[in-house]
């Protein structure tokens, strides 16, 4: 069971109150180093992101921006509008420019769709990710679906529909792959859900995770949008911080029925893509970026998936199916996920995520994001070390 | 009286097509360089910004994140929440980090304010800004007091306060200096002004070209920060994409009350300012910086005004009296805007603005920005060539 020194003590209540300012999302690295100076910090895996898809976005701005000097045209002027973006992304997806709109990261899309289309009744699956929930309209009522602990906090399909059935909402959201676990509803379960579901006014599928998961070995990319294109009420959210490694350049899409893009941007979302995501989306659509980007993505996910596979054989935690860049462990020595996480930084410089604020979760878990394959095994080291 | 070639007429038709895909804003000059590849532009005068200020940025810019490979850092990690942000704005303008909100951009926080604090009736000034009327609630009542044009657009505070006092609205907007004349109005009067209307639950103040304006010859700075000091309906808006040069990195804050900001981040505003975004708000409260910054300011507030009071010796142009970085010209000798706009663009390579989209303005109205003294000098040798 982990135990904390004295002196860990100490800082574990200045992480604890450091988490406790952020509500229900963890601080970022930056806040922590600020406030903790003494905490030397080597491998972020709070933070889920394909390491080697940023290598290569750096790469490409160094070449396209700062060795050309066009970077400060991406700064000095105003970006593009919605609709022009959503061109460039209408180029990659092969969805109707008028059938997608861009945001501020996908957190501003949830924010928007929660809040402009959402009315009646939700409901959420949990756990999940919170912004959900917590961004809802005062006067809509969220169900909570608890996934199954004993079924890995993966989705029954038959379970779910008549639970949905049963609630008769106006809304549901699935993520998929799921955060935290990294459940994953195969394309053909989710077919079936939407099919039967032709009354719900939003079906809102969150991919955010989805260039992670995959059906065959060859990794090919799977992606609701292809549910969109046959029913309209599926609204697919996509954040692209978690597969291009960009969280900084704040960049996402939705797929979604043209009246909703109308109505989104009658009354907003000016300008609302930094001059840096413009740019980035303008990349997205460039066929030699994209053949680059998919070899760094399958090089990452052949490396998560042996990591989670590594991670399976530790003792004293519970390592739960993920599909995702990411695997939810649960300590089953008795120890508690706020010693884990606290041990892990002070004394292995290794920050991950408590699961001690997600709803629908009971028992003491973490969360732990893959990295590179050299930062994969400093964490499976001083788990080895620690257990 | 400006007539365009049969050539010139073509490609302004394409121009046109253009302005009118954009609605009530400009189209970037990414999309018109993209749309109209046979046109040169080489000075953007419809863009309201401080060439220097952007100098001065991407050299800090260069220095800090470039050459040190931070630049990674910034765009890898999720930013800071909006409270960490916020106290940087706070070490800056003095006034408490619980009532600062940071947004994507100014216009993140127009929509913010028009949607969640302004509910029965707004008076708003016009002519203005658009997205204050565009983006308000559909059952808020906008009533449009008119600034007038034999008073230059300027405000008359008697009228205006006896205007609100009849019509009690629950917010108003007062945008100083105003957008697109460049009227201004002294502190004093501003005062006047909200200590007459403490009733009145949100006044709300748009500073978004404060940087340019000044009451005294060291060309000091002035802001309605002061003014919430004392009354707590005031909601200061100030976008930093103008005076710091910076529209690409979508930066931006307000002033209100504590509840305010608190109603605003419970319901959403999750890292939505970007990396880059934070690395500037960090870089804002550096005394290094602001000194050099402050340099560059008043050199461009002495360009800017030797530039307007230089358009005032063209003939068949009428300037009207700004406080901002741009004025309004009306063009007396029968000709059109519109064609005014497409000769400068195509004959000389200067973009510049039409009024003829801005509610209030009646009569042939171009707004023309200053920019660096070589571009101002481009643009004056042109009007002179023109008329």
């Amino acid at each position: 069971m982990i135990e904390l020194t004295l002196e860990e003590n100490l800082i574990a209540s200045k992480i604890k109150k450091i988490k406790y300012e952020s509500g229900s999302h963890s601080p970022s690295l930056f806040t922590i180093s600020e406030q903790i100076p003494e905490l030397t910090i080597k491998v972020d895996a709070c933070f889920l992101s394909n390491p080697y898809a940023t290598e290569l976005f750096i790469k490409y701005l160094k070449e396209d921006l700062i060795e050309t000097n066009k970077l400060r045209d991406v700064l000095e002027f105003y970006p593009s509008q919605n609709n022009i973006i959503a061109g460039f992304v209408s180029d990659v997806i092969n969805v109707d420019k008028k059938n997608i709109f861009v945001g501020n990261g996908a957190v501003e899309i949830i924010q928007a769709v929660m809040q402009r289309f959402v009315k009646r009744k939700a409901v959420i699956n949990i756990p999940t990710f919170s912004s959900y929930y917590e961004f809802a309209n005062d006067d809509t009522e969220v169900v909570y679906y608890q996934l199954e602990k004993e079924n890995n906090y993966e989705i029954c399909v038959e379970k779910y529909l008549s639970f949905i059935k049963d609630h008769n909402p106006d809304s549901i959201i699935i993520i998929n792959p799921n955060n935290p676990n990294g459940g994953y509803i195969p394309y053909k379960d989710l077919f079936h859900i939407v099919n039967e579901l032709k009354e719900i006014n939003n079906i809102i599928i969150d991919e955010s995770f989805i260039h992670f998961a995959y059906e065959n070995m060859d990794y090919s990319l799977i992606s609701a949008t292809d549910l969109f294109k046959n029913f309209k009420n599926v609204i697919v959210i996509k954040s692209m911080s978690k597969d291009f490694g960009i969280a900084g350049v704040r960049s996402g899409y939705a797929v979604m029925d043209e009246a909703k893009v109308l109505e989104l941007l009658k009354n907003g979302y000016l300008w609302n893509s930094s001059g840096l995501s413009e740019y980035f989306f303008n990349l997205y659509r460039r066929r030699d970026f994209h053949e680059k980007y998919e070899l760094v993505r399958k090089k990452y996910i052949k490396n998560t998936s042996d990591f989670i596979h590594k991670l399976g054989n530790i003792s004293n935690i519970k390592v739960y199916p993920s599909k995702a860049n990411f695997a939810l462990i649960e300590l089953i020595d008795g120890s508690t996920s706020a010693d884990f996480v606290s041990k892990m930084l002070i004394k292995y410089g290794i920050y991950t995520r408590t699961g001690s604020d997600k709803i629908g979760l009971t028992g003491e878990f973490i969360r732990i994001a893959a990295r590179t394959e050299e930062e994969n095994q400093i964490i499976l080291d001083a788990l080895n070390d620690l257990f």
